[in-house]
C-alpha cells in the first residue's frame, strides 16, 4: 500500500503570506499582563475615563483585547467543538467579527490571482466574492464524486464547503459524503474550509458531524457563527483551525480588526455558559421548523405544477430548481415591483450557472406573507415566455 | 500657468479591484425594508429567536444592518466631519469596526505586489504591516519636504499620514505642514489617506484641521476612532472619502465583515448625542494631561541627560531620541525582566531604522509607577554598550 503523504499537494499559501511576520506590539503585549508589569508599551487608553453605558458587563469587555478572543469564550468554543468530535483545543480558536471575516482570512492566507480553489457550485455568493476578489479561479465540486484524484488532478489550494445545511440549496451531506470529502482531502493534503453557520438551526434527524472531525494529519479551518442562534447584529462567530495554519490566521485577523467586539465576546460568553441554552435551542428549532413547514406547504399549493425542491432538513433556505429554464433573474425586477423579493439562483454559481433557480428564505416572512409572496412569484414563473 | 489637471497622475487602484462587483445580495436587500414588500430573498434570523440580552437598545441592534453602518450614526459622524471643514455627507461616511479596518480596506483597495505606498517614517507599525502584506513599496515622506514634484517622480498609489498626534511621534503637522500636503496631493493627485485616531485627545492649543479639509477634486480618505474618546472593546471607528472611493470601500467593507456591530454602532450614538459629551470630552483631555505632565516630569528626572523629546500636544505617547545610538530592540529583554515594557522606535520605521528611539506610552501607568519605571529603563540605557 502506497504511503498516503507521498501523493500529497504541498501547502501552499499565497504569495503575500510571506510577508506576514509576527508584530512585534503583539509580542509585547503579551508579557504586559504579567502581574508587577510597568507598562508603557500599548496604546491603551485608560479605563477611568471610559463614559458609563449602562451596561453589565465588565469594564474589561471595553478595552483593547487579544485578537485570538476572550480566553473564557474561546474555552467554551472549544468545549462545544470538541464535543462535535473536533480536535479543537482553546488555544486554536480564534473569535471572529462574524464568519463573513473568516471567508476574508482565509482568502487571503490561500489565494493569490490564478489559484484554483474547490467549492460546491452553487455557494454561498459572498464566499465566491471574496475568494474571485483575491484573484482565485473556481474549481466545482460535488460531495457525490470528490476524490482525491480530482484534487490531485486538479491541485487546489483548498476546499470550501458548507456541508450542513448548505447555503443556497438547503442540502445537509450524508454520512458518506462527509467520509469522502474528508477522506479526498486527507489523501489529497489539500486543506478542508468548512464554513457551518447554519447547524443549530435543525429540523429534521440528520447527520451534522463535520467533515473536519473526520480529518486527521492534514491542513484544516473550521467555522461556525453565532448570528443565526444568537444575533446577527453582535457579529460574533469564531473558527478553529489544524496547527500549521492556526498562526497566520491569528496574525491576518489582528491585521484585520486587532481583535473582535468584547462586548459582544462577553455577552455570547453569557448565553453559551446560561442554563436554559439547551431548551433556548430546542424552541429555536420548533420556532423554524413550523415556518419551515408553512413555507413547505405553500410551495406545493403554488410551485407543485412549477418546480422541484427537497424539504431542507435545516438551516434558512429552499431552493427551487424550476421545471423550465426561466432566467429567474430577469423576473426578479417585476417581482420587486408586485411586492415579492426572491433570490435569483443564478448569481450562486462558481460557473456556468443553471438557469431556472431560486433561493427562498423561509424565515423572515409571516406565515399569511408566504401564500400571498409565493402566489405571485408563482404567476410570473408561470407568465414567462 | 499649466493646468493642475495635466500634471496629475491616474487613479491606480490594485489589480483585484476590477474583479469587485456589487453584490446581487445587496442591492435586493435594499428593496426589502420597503413597507409591504415580502422577503424571500435574505437570510435574516426571525427578531422573536433573538435572546434577552438585558440591554437597553433597541431589537434592530441585533439583527443584521446595513454594510455602510447605521443611517443616525451615519448622520451624526457626517455632523461631526462637516464641522471639521471635510466635504463629508452622510451618504459617503462608511462605519469601521475600528479604525484598523480602515487600513485593511484601504490596502486592499490600492496596494497589489510592488506598488508604492508614502508613508511617514517612523509611522503606525500595523499600518506597515497591513500595506507590506499587500505587497507595498515604501516610500517615506516628510511633511517639512513633501512637493508635488516628490509625488510625481515616485508616483505612489496613495500617502498615509497621522498628521495629529502622530503615532509614535506624538507630532502635530503645522498649519503650514497641512496645506503643504493637501496641495501635494492636490496637484500629484495622489490619494491622501488620513488616519485621525488621536484628535479628542488634545491637552494643548494646536491646529488640527485635517489635512483632507483642504483637498478639494483629488482623490482623498479621512478615517477617525472611537477607541480612544469612548472605549476600544466596541471596536467602531469611521471613514469618509471622496466620491469615487467611497462605493469600492463600501464593497471591500461588505466582503470584509458584511457590516459592524449593530449594538456598539447604538451605544455611541447615545453617548455622540449624550448632553454632557463636551464636558466629558474636556474631562479626557484634562486627564490625560496631567499623565502626561507627570510623565513629563519622570522623564526629565530620569532621561534629561540621556535623550531628547517634544511635548507632546496631544495623543497617547512620548518618542525619546537617544543621545547614543542605542539598539532599543537589544534593551527590551533586560527590562521585561525588570518588570518594564515599551515600544523600541526601529519597529514604526518603513525602512533605515534610526538607532537609539522609543516610543512610551504615558496614559496606561499611574504616577509612581512612571518614576519607578523610567528610572528603570534609564539604568539600562546608561549601562547600555
Amino acid at each position: 500500500m502506497p504511503s498516503r503523504t507521498a501523493d500529497r499537494l504541498p501547502l501552499s499559501l499565497s504569495a503575500r503570506v510571506h510577508d506576514l511576520h509576527p508584530s512585534p506590539i503583539r509580542e509585547i503585549l503579551e508579557v504586559v499582563g504579567r502581574p508587577g508589569m510597568i507598562s508603557f508599551a500599548g496604546g491603551l487608553p485608560a479605563a477611568e475615563t471610559f463614559p458609563d453605558f449602562g451596561l453589565a458587563a465588565p469594564d474589561s469587555a471595553l478595552q483593547y483585547g487579544p485578537s485570538e478572543g476572550d480566553p473564557a469564550l474561546r474555552e467554551r468554543i472549544a468545549l462545544e467543538l470538541a464535543a462535535l468530535g473536533l480536535d479543537a483545543t482553546p488555544d486554536r480558536v480564534l473569535v471572529l467579527s462574524g464568519s463573513q471575516q473568516g471567508i476574508d482570512l482565509v482568502g487571503k492566507l490561500f489565494v493569490d490571482a490564478g489559484t484554483p480553489v474547490a467549492v460546491e457550485s452553487p455557494t454561498y455568493l459572498a464566499a465566491l466574492q471574496v475568494f474571485r476578489f483575491f484573484g482565485a479561479r473556481f474549481l466545482p465540486f460535488a460531495p457525490e464524486t470528490v476524490s482525491a484524484d480530482f484534487f490531485r488532478d486538479h491541485r487546489p489550494a483548498l476546499a470550501y464547503a458548507i456541508p450542513t445545511f448548505q447555503n443556497p440549496t438547503g442540502r445537509c451531506y450524508t454520512v458518506a459524503e462527509r467520509a469522502a470529502l474528508a477522506e479526498a482531502c486527507m489523501a489529497s493534503g489539500v486543506p478542508m474550509f468548512e464554513d457551518d453557520p447554519y447547524r443549530d438551526l435543525v429540523f429534521d434527524a440528520c447527520d451534522r458531524r463535520p467533515v473536519c472531525a473526520g480529518i486527521e494529519g492534514s491542513p484544516w479551518i473550521y467555522q461556525g457563527s453565532f448570528s443565526k442562534s444568537l444575533a446577527p447584529g453582535l457579529r460574533l462567530g469564531f473558527l478553529a483551525a489544524s496547527p500549521e495554519l492556526f498562526t497566520p490566521l491569528v496574525r491576518l485577523k489582528q491585521a484585520a480588526d486587532l481583535h473582535s467586539n468584547r462586548l459582544s465576546q462577553w455577552l455570547v460568553l453569557q448565553q453559551l455558559e446560561a442554563a436554559g441554552r439547551p431548551a433556548r435551542l430546542a424552541r429555536l428549532a420548533d420556532f423554524y421548523r413550523a415556518k419551515r413547514d408553512a413555507f413547505d406547504a405553500a410551495l406545493r399549493r403554488h410551485f407543485g405544477a412549477l418546480a422541484d425542491w427537497q424539504t431542507p432538513a435545516g438551516g434558512l433556505f429552499f431552493w427551487l430548481q424550476l421545471k423550465r429554464p426561466v432566467d429567474t433573474r430577469l423576473l426578479l425586477p417585476a417581482a420587486i415591483q408586485r411586492g415579492v423579493a426572491f433570490m435569483p439562483g443564478e448569481a450562486f454559481y462558481a460557473s456556468d450557472a443553471a438557469l431556472g433557480t431560486l433561493r427562498l428564505n423561509f424565515s423572515h416572512a409571516a406565515e399569511d406573507e408566504m401564500d400571498t409572496g409565493l402566489a405571485k412569484l408563482a404567476e410570473l414563473v408561470s407568465a414567462a415566455p
